[in-house]
């Protein structure tokens, strides 16, 4: 009997369980049989976690956030952290990881995840693992589809909280910061902003200028608006400051913890304007709740994908949404850059044409 | 100063607003003037319905469902219903249309509708108004874009209520029957029953053979399902049964009222099988609701769109997205056939994999 | 080592879910075992449907519509449907029913129910089975209780119904008809009304005067008002026209089918009224959904206050919300009448302030 | 003709609109006017803030969240904040107010507020003025009435979060710390705690003991439980340590801003526990967002009684509602103490029976 693995790895992600209730119909269509890891790649390291799960295991798992598989963000088997004298150290324990994946037999692993994800699942099938990618990404910031699951809810999440702080905004004539996610990229903060109708948004890839954008809030008020609405990635920064560098090496991923931008923000223009300044930071609310359509829809059709293409024998490639269609791509292709936001492109110059402020 | 117009026309869809608002606050921005032209076409025959709207007109519509401009899905400029001696009477109006439309000095017209409404755009356009269009549908079926706004909302309001549904046919161990929009084209019944875990979906596409649909519940009972989601679209029929036909003739649209689709399959199924059924007809709540983040966003970039075209001289094109790019292609393309769902392309054998039955 | 055992009887209702994890958690935490009894009181027929839940069986339910011990509407102990020579008849199994409950050894049954499962109780209480009763209804039709779990959640799916259907009427200048549950007592209709800005209410409770209905329409678009949207509950019904008869004989209830109310109002209207008139009828969406959080709070507390009732041996009693308290009341008190609407009181008075009609 | 005059006052709360609307349609109704005060009693000292505001001015604002008269919660005729020298001082405007009351010549003011404007209201009732209450409080800690409208909504914000945050924790196995509104009160942490499968609860009736907290999550693990919830109240405080007073000084408020007690119990939990912990600060959200249709339909009523109140002479009365009855008592009742959770009483015990852990 062909049997196959599936993991996710990285941050959590709307639509996690619909790509794996995807991968388990499909793959049980064909007579197949899934073998699910727990808590990413950590899991080949203890036999208990690597555990058949058939129909039963995926039945009402749709409609529910998270994953049923876990997931961490910690760690990579080629700089795994372990505990030695009451220190932390990275060691590589590749080679156990694979020769575990020998033993289970499996014809093929799946592996759910994002950027950092992908590049230790690209490592991986260096070494001869057979791997096809399934791309997670709240950010949305991956190259080579058009967007993934989880997004979407994502930004329905922001987008509410816009609406929220709206109707209290113009009640109590005050400026209102919401902080979202998007440490490289602004999509979220971009297209929330727009459909919540924020007056001013500020993303990594422009960076701003708070006196412009004082300068604009004062201008609103000249006009006769009262409030004003601001939505910030927590990676927007200001011109001419500092900015987190991502460090990248060997599959690994270094990212500094960012510091609040929206209690900078609200630091920086309070010192500015007379208006009261109220800080949200949106935080981990992005990566919970029931998956929307688009993402149930688009989850379970990657985990379909994901077993044609193991059927197909086209390992080392990542399914994908181009326009319509679901395809697929090369993972190298995917993890090469990162999707930003171009400041000279079309979404950018539709949200200014709209009457945004974007910091500069 | 330049000056425009806009209309819109055909069913309610969520995203209408963000549309309108968009082209308000992009031509204003441009320093121009903009006509909203109420009730769609008929508008123009009454001069009280054709006013200024400014940026305080389009203050807080981003969020609500709807149409501040009104519409109708009765009549077109050539076939207009007056009731003459009791009886009501088709006649041609588009003359006074248009000379009404020279009254106003407009130098352009944004039309924001289905099939329908952007046939009648087509006519008057060739009798030499400056027409740019905007595609409005909840069933998704125009060609020549991957989506438009509204089809989002629909969706979520669709897998919504499957959700709500899930819960009652499982506890009770019955089978519920979902009738959603989607005349022609089965694509909210299709997503939605993806993303909402429906057992069967009918679509018009595939003509449903009830042996079939019913043989598929009595083998998933026997494999332990005691109950069974069935999603189906207004359009769909069964295998050799009779089916509405469009009539298009003239940019005229007549379509014959279908009739419940849901209690006939629930009748015919009810005949072999012995569990309970139970139907709900969801009807206009899929055109009503908050639009979501992913509508309000493609609204207003389209509204954006609208005025960019004006502004080209791209009369004739309609604002269409591609991939994760908006662009324009000529309305008539758009409107000469229906966006169909392929019964033997990917999105129908992902859901076969799903373990979805189709009626076949 | 003490046993007790629960069951769900009746129509679903949005905080079953809730009310058996408070039942589980509080009796395990005093040391209990719990026999979760499937599909009401069927269940006790059929020993494979008698089975112990722990904290296991209950870990995640709480924000999950429906029960997951599977309830019925069809049937009583003591008047039970069975198929005897290809007719249904009804028979009595109480003394079987009786004698499995002995043999589970349980020193009291939760019966979690409406009028009908809880009269079933009543008579069984009065058999010698020690049982305690939880409110249930949809409908919020029981005595003495303030209000009970699931009417909440049903309120949220009416009025976000309303919510969705108001844009569509205003852009369409149409007459909006929702059909509401309520066989006997109209609160759902009204409490939704007022919330959805509803024009005109009708309830079982008031029976309805059409051409005062058509004459309210008419007159508010005299006033300016294009649309009007109504609240119908489904056992409303024309002054001077037919009602269904609740027929009770010896703890059975025999209800029969209510005919479309929505859409005789609409055909009633339309006779009189040139506006176009859609009806939507709400059915089984509004037993469904994630519990509300006051049904999940409410419903939680009522499964303590059982376990506090068979603690106390207080068998007889029910647990009900009095102000800002659970206490009880004897189950006899509550089903001897149906708690309805005063025509005369606070909250017609309040709705009629309002400018809402009431169809007199 | 009649003449009354309406304000909101304090923070932000869904449902001020729907109270807002009904005391302007009941108003309207007995042919009354009613005068809107914008900005709290700010604006009396603004003539262009009192004005007229009918049936036109109140249309589609019931779903709205906030105030269309704007809010205030800075400041009090008897210690209203001016700019003198470049410093603000306190000064007292209640002649000036009062003078411009008496020019308005209403015969009554409705005062929308919680403890702090209540007060007020009863500072000038004694002055003269003819005035009426309504109960504000996203924190239901106003005695007196069961609950008022705002509660219930921030209810579900909070439970939503939490639903949002468990799927995550869950599968990182993290403890998730969520930080609700209560400054005094623990209300929303309670019920919503509850309604979120919380599993430990603090609030600020409570003082916590961390190592208590710390052992039952350890307990939790050993049980199998690989992840934590954690609801606080903003003013929830551990044992022995300090905690904020309200201090009251003729009729104004002075209240110290809480500091981040999630941080703070992050940060103790953090050097106990072994597992990653995440806190999540829900702020505003809980103030915003379209009322609840218990909310809106309670604030309705209160605003239909505030008017009965004022046709009846029943000056310094406060609409309340009591049971399954809105009826009326004396504000200074209302505003003498706060509504706080009795730690020994039935709904701590309930949480306490569901398994929750209260912090002591």
């Amino acid at each position: 009997m062909t049997r196959i693995a599936i993991l996710t790895g990285g941050g959590d992600c709307p639509g996690l369980n619909a790509v794996i209730r995807g991968v388990v119909r499909a793959a049980v269509g064909r007579g197949w049989e899934v073998v699910g890891i727990e808590d990413g790649f950590d899991g080949f390291l203890h036999p208990e976690k690597c555990r058949v799960i058939g129909l039963e295991e995926v039945r009402g798992i749709l409609p529910r956030g998270g994953t049923i598989l876990g997931t961490t963000n910690r760690g990579s088997p080629f700089a795994f952290p372990i505990l030695r004298e009451g220190k932390v150290e990275l060691i590589d324990v590749s080679d156990e990881v694979i020769s575990r994946i020998d033993l289970l037999g499996i014809s093929g692993l799946i592996v759910v995840g994002g950027d950092g994800t992908l590049k230790i699942a690209l490592e991986l099938m260096r070494r001869g693992v057979p791997i096809v990618g399934v791309p997670k990404t709240i950010d949305n910031d991956l190259l080579e589809t058009d967007v993934t699951f989880g997004y979407n809810t994502a930004l329905e999440t922001a987008t509410d909280a816009l609406d929220k702080l709206h109707s209290t905004a113009e009640s109590h004539h005050r400026v209102m910061v919401l902080e979202v996610m998007g440490r490289y990229a602004g999509w979220i903060a971009l297209e929330s902003g727009i459909a919540g109708g924020a007056d001013v948004i500020l993303i990594p890839e422009i960076p701003y200028d708070i006196e412009r954008v004082a300068a604009a809030i004062v201008e609103r008020g000249r006009r006769g608006g009262r409030f004003s609405l601001i939505v910030a990635a927590e990676g927007a920064y200001p011109k001419g400051g500092d900015r987190v560098v991502l460090q990248a090496a060997g599959g690994k991923c270094v990212v500094e913890r960012l510091g609040g931008v929206g209690e900078k923000i609200s630091r920086e223009l309070g010192s500015v304007l007379e208006m009261e300044i109220r800080v949200t930071v949106l935080g981990h609310l992005q990566r919970g709740g029931s998956p929307s359509t688009f993402d149930r829809c688009l989850g379970s059709r990657f985990g379909v994908q994901a077993v044609e293409l193991i059927e197909a024998g086209a390992f080392g490639e990542m399914a994908c949404l181009k326009g319509r269609k679901i395809t697929s791509v090369p993972i190298e292709a995917a993890v090469k850059n990162l999707n930003l936001i171009d400041p000279a492109g079309e979404m950018v110059r539709h949200a200014e044409a709209l009457g945004i402020m974007l910091g500069r």
